[in-house]
């Protein structure tokens, strides 16, 4: 097992992910560049979820099950990657009330992550009226946060 | 329910999210963007695996099985954003390989998504030694595809 761990870390050191620092203080443009990675993943699922409540795609059971699974699952991640120094450092859309507002961040953040939560258990039960109803709900609370934390362009 | 549908498409078409439009063509702009989305979370989360296997962050059996289940999630993801046309569009470090030695590249994103789903079961089980083991093996499979098939530097 030793040796196996000695070449493990060999291994991963030169697999090159940045991440790896992480163990230490990461960097804002990481920290940016993570969340904005994170939202775009999450667009991706709650896209085809909105494309299907809207009826612009198929209604496809299986599909919303698995992408409520992923949004659900990321919506636990950008959180902490708005923590302080990470304002600047890479273009961002996020307002700066982010920091200056912190509470009211939270506060919608936590109601984003309470839909999503609903919408991953309505998703596994396969009722396609209640997941549809459940996606516009969830839709509102991106779209709350959006209006009041994030710009419409971005800024360095 | 009909109103409540109407609304929730009303609220969804002013979310903003440029993915509602992948109920259609994607763009290969928008394609590059995700995959390297994908990369990214599988990138902070493979990289607290590799800083525990290395010992450069102290053992968390919890984190560790958090982690490979994002990984897990996320290794799914990428593949079908390296589809026909997506070679261009953005920079991206894909290499033209990708495209022209399609079936070499498809072996090693099986072989990783076998490493990590493997991975995701031994965290489940919490044995230290196990998880780093196949933590190394997980590694393994990312350096070979990226030895292979990701450029050093971003192209056009």
């Amino acid at each position: 097992m030793k040796r196996s761990l000695i070449f493990a870390a060999a291994v991963l050191a030169t697999v090159g992910m940045s991440s790896i620092a992480l163990a230490q203080a990461p960097k804002p443009e990481d920290e940016i560049r993570y969340r904005q990675s994170v939202m775009n993943v999450i667009g991706r699922s709650f896209g085809a979820l909105g494309a299907m409540a809207q009826g612009k795609m198929a209604f496809n059971a299986q599909l919303a099950a698995d992408s409520a699974a992923i949004v659900d699952m990321m919506s636990k991640l950008p959180w902490n990657s708005f923590g302080p120094g990470t304002d600047k450092g890479a273009p961002t859309k996020a307002d700066m009330k982010v920091w200056s507002d912190a509470d009211k961040f939270k506060e919608k953040a936590d109601k984003m992550k309470s839909e999503v939560t609903k919408l991953a258990q309505v998703a596994k039960g396969g009722d396609e009226a209640a997941i549809k109803a459940q996606v516009g709900e969830t839709g509102k609370a991106c779209k709350s946060c959006h209006d009041d934390f994030r710009l419409k362009e971005f800024r360095q």
